[in-house]
């Protein structure tokens, strides 16, 4: 292999450009040449496409975001789509791919390799920590300690106020913010997908604290919960607890931004020279991960479809500590 | 004067704990007794008030919140809510009170001391910045920079993925926070109270912006506007601009709280010092306020009523920077 | 079991607080007695020691210090300190003990427990990651960050000026902190106990770097290396290479402190809950360890005296990205 | 006047790119062609000087440094290299300079503009806060906030071990940051080069803290003082109170970098507005300020030579806030 090409694809998050940069130099320093492959799949289909040199990665290991842009594509879902974006490839010699994404991502490749052959290593850049075969993923950890730092403001104003606050935090199908953000933000619950945690239970919990003289709460919910956003839950409860002082507020968008804590900048490093050294080593149609501190490669198959179970022992957590 | 009370009220805001603390050391330095009236007039009617020493405010500079606790009181409304009040203080013989809270608090501190002719002396405490008598109120100068650091984060995602935002940030009947935050943050465009931007205004602008190839742009919108708030403008947009990726960030409650910024803290300190020695020098119904760097003592009802304008230099230096 | 006491005992660590929560949570919902003791051992000899509620630690998880206070203690060095500490707690009816802290806290405990039989859990906490027995200690990745942050300054303005930076961070037998705000941060090299390196290799990188056209370098330096600090370091180059613009940072006490990331504020809270129900299960004289993320308890005698390898991985991480 | 250039020079100071971007979007918006300058005075004389575009300072108003670079030039001190320089201009149609940085900056741009009449407008850039003509600088409300986020942190360690903390900040002949972050940062003491406070002062305020069983201290010393820096003072301090437990903490670099507050990014901005207007207007010698929150011009002569007295207020808030 003499040649490769990495991208970003899918929602962004915090530590892809740490990542981009460990490609673009462990590639490099094995004397391979590095394409940077623009907006993801469209990019691909497009040809925007340019060879990178170790200062075109300069100063970007702290940067938010990712300087190969993202996108996500409705042409690369067709044959055509795909055929004109493994022409691209072809004509520049680029013989590897690295994919940095999420689930969606990796569908995408994991297709492309099956019709065309190219051999892809992807690197988990979610900050969902969706993905089964890494135990976190890019910009998780960041994302974290993001929604960690509004929970603290909240709850300055939760216990100036004696106010009940639902925090909404990022996860469709997962609640590893939810969780972690609030074990760390010391919430009294947490309602996450993975528990069967009812309304009867929220309310419940609330009303213990309130009779213990308990003055503010702190409730993190993962949006992508069964019983229905932070509104929804916050709008049942005040309707069973009149007597409580609730507010509600969803972090959003900015739980996928900011410089990348150390740990994801050295995930995405780890994650980003063990890609290129797998495409090396012939590893073709694969996630790269780090399981126990130990690198490891998932098929692309595995990695979308396993559900990743939440520590056990976290959920007694959170339950413990807001006694 | 031997003995004051200090208490805050209404919204919390950065910089009320570094307040709190100036009035008690300044107080005691002054050789005065200084009472701590827990959750704003609530605590005063309630006699939740206890006398503070100097350690009672040690390593609370930093913190954001208020560690005497605010609320709005329904009962101090009232004549009688009022005359319990009184009596609380002055079996405790406070002679003086320090309020700080926004116009909420001013407007019942002025017919309280209309009714009982207990001298106060009020410090401006809201993020929203929206009274008249101090260039800068406490927890303005924190709120701006929480804001900022969110559209800093927001703009990681937006730029990577070639997105236009519609920012939501604090500020009922004021633009202050967005401006500023705007401008800072590199706003393409600010939609605030004080201006008779219209949803042409806005379409035109992103229509330019697209035009010019500005890949993403970033709109801050102050909630209490006419045009409504971002939710709203955004769905206009949408429905004129439907190529561009719009979202959608409301920015919350996380603007109230976090640990005050050095400008709070050294106004928040100047307003608690200023507060105890206009009350021992006979300042009696006035909100105390940093005008181009001087203290300055404003009648209550002038700090309430009065509107105080935008610098015009800001709003063009918005439309300048946006090219 | 029916009461337990819980300290904290030499350098302090941003998460010392979450830990004491969680001790105190976890026991009293086992139905024990909690007791702080203040100043670690030397408050166990004085009885500075008093009952904890739920209350005691409520809003201290995202606190850095600790408020049990942390203290070196000369006198429990003597078997009649100690023996005195031991009355305390018999008088008190505390049958266990957790101890947090770092090497010096567990050679007193190991010895304390074998003279007087009372079983003792350690919870590692110190930033320098130098315990056998955990993959992490309590206040590492909240050092680490802090460090990574400064770097984030420093380079700055070392890019602006075309500098080279020597920065010295904590780490005295360990290079842990080096390592990991090296990669973080994009340094050219990092200078740690745990490697052979020689000033001659300091003095190539940096004049290869210089021969590239490499503007500006970053050489992180553990305080604790054969080499020397960072100003020994840095003056032996200058001697070498005149004319790059050499500068000096020592981070020093900042890394110590701040509130405490999300992994350090759930590593602290598993920790405590553990330490706790250890005691119960009959654990005595071991320090619990996250190891592989599960909990894990290791002899006082082992974690003290036994190395912890840096991973290899890292340190080649080091060398290509600073290509 | 049809061409403009800018140029950043000395000390970087967060809020220059800030400034830059709104130089360049300005002179655009004004229909001027405006040229960056690298390294300062040493590109102007290589003719290291490019076409900026509007998209040349996008997605900079939030990073430290500048993108424009630094340095000091010993060419421009000699009135061959002034020559240069001015030719190099000349060549490209330059009719006007924006000169951002500090006295050693503005003494260049004096001499260069009475030697070869070019119009130069200064915006003052530093930290250090000590230019006559403008309440603030740039960057010096970043150092601070800085400055005072790591006080906040050692406070921590401080606090859990009752010791007392000299901490130095920057400031060669200004004890501006030291004033304002020792007031945010609840110091008991701030040694700055403003005051003629002694030794005995710095003992005798200590042994009275230590006296009324204050357990920990913070004394913020400003570099440049009479006293000499942080650990001469401490080593004094050191033999007269052998009790306390002192440690020193030196802040360094880090104060030049990081990103801008939302306040330095304002006042950048106006300032890179303002100083374009007044070339355009005729200002030809002169620093931009901002004084009472309004635009001024001051001469360079005056704005190097004239002292800008600390505000009185301020360092009688220190002796209250520390009782």
């Amino acid at each position: 292999m003499k040649s490769i090409g990495v991208f970003t694809s899918g929602g962004d998050a915090p530590g892809m450009n740490a990542c981009i940069r460990s490609v673009v130099r462990t590639g490099l320093s094995l004397g391979l040449d590095v394409y940077g492959i623009k907006y993801g799949y469209n990019g691909m289909i497009d040809g925007d496409i340019y060879k990178m040199k170790s200062y075109s990665v300069s100063n970007i290991v702290q940067r938010g975001g990712t300087i190969l842009k993202s996108a996500r594509s409705k042409e690369f879902m067709t044959k055509e789509g795909r055929a004109k974006a493994y022409e691209q490839l072809t004509k520049r010699g680029i013989e590897g791919l690295v994919a940095i994404g999420g689930d969606g991502t990796f569908t995408g490749a994991n297709i492309f390799h099956e019709e065309f052959g190219i051999p892809i290593v992807g690197a988990p850049g979610t900050i969902d920590n969706d993905l089964y075969g890494s135990d976190y993923t890019i910009g998780f950890d960041t994302a974290v300690n993001t929604a960690l730092d509004a929970i603290d403001k909240i709850r300055d104003t939760a216990n100036s106020h004696d106010r009940v606050f639902f925090i909404e935090v990022m996860g469709r199908h997962s609640g590893y913010i939810a969780i972690q953000s609030g074990i760390g933000g010391g919430a009294e619950l947490v309602v996450v997908p993975e528990t069967s945690i009812t309304m009867e239970d929220v309310i419940n919990t609330l009303k213990e604290g309130r009779d213990k003289q308990k003055t503010s709460s702190i409730v993190v919910v993962a949006e992508g919960g069964d019983q229905g956003d932070a509104h929804q839950i916050a709008s049942h409860v005040i309707k069973e607890l009149p007597d409580l002082d609730i507010r509600v507020s969803t972090l959003g968008h900015i739980q996928r931004g900011g410089s990348p804590t150390s740990y994801d900048r050295i995930l995405s490093s780890r994650l980003g020279m063990a890609a290129v050294e797998g495409l090396i080593n012939g590893e073709k149609n694969v996630m790269v991960g780090v399981i126990n501190d130990k690198i490891t490669y998932t098929s692309f198959k595995l990695a979308i479809s396993k559900a990743k179970p939440i520590n056990q022992e976290l959920m007694r957590l959170v339950e413990i500590l807001s006694i």
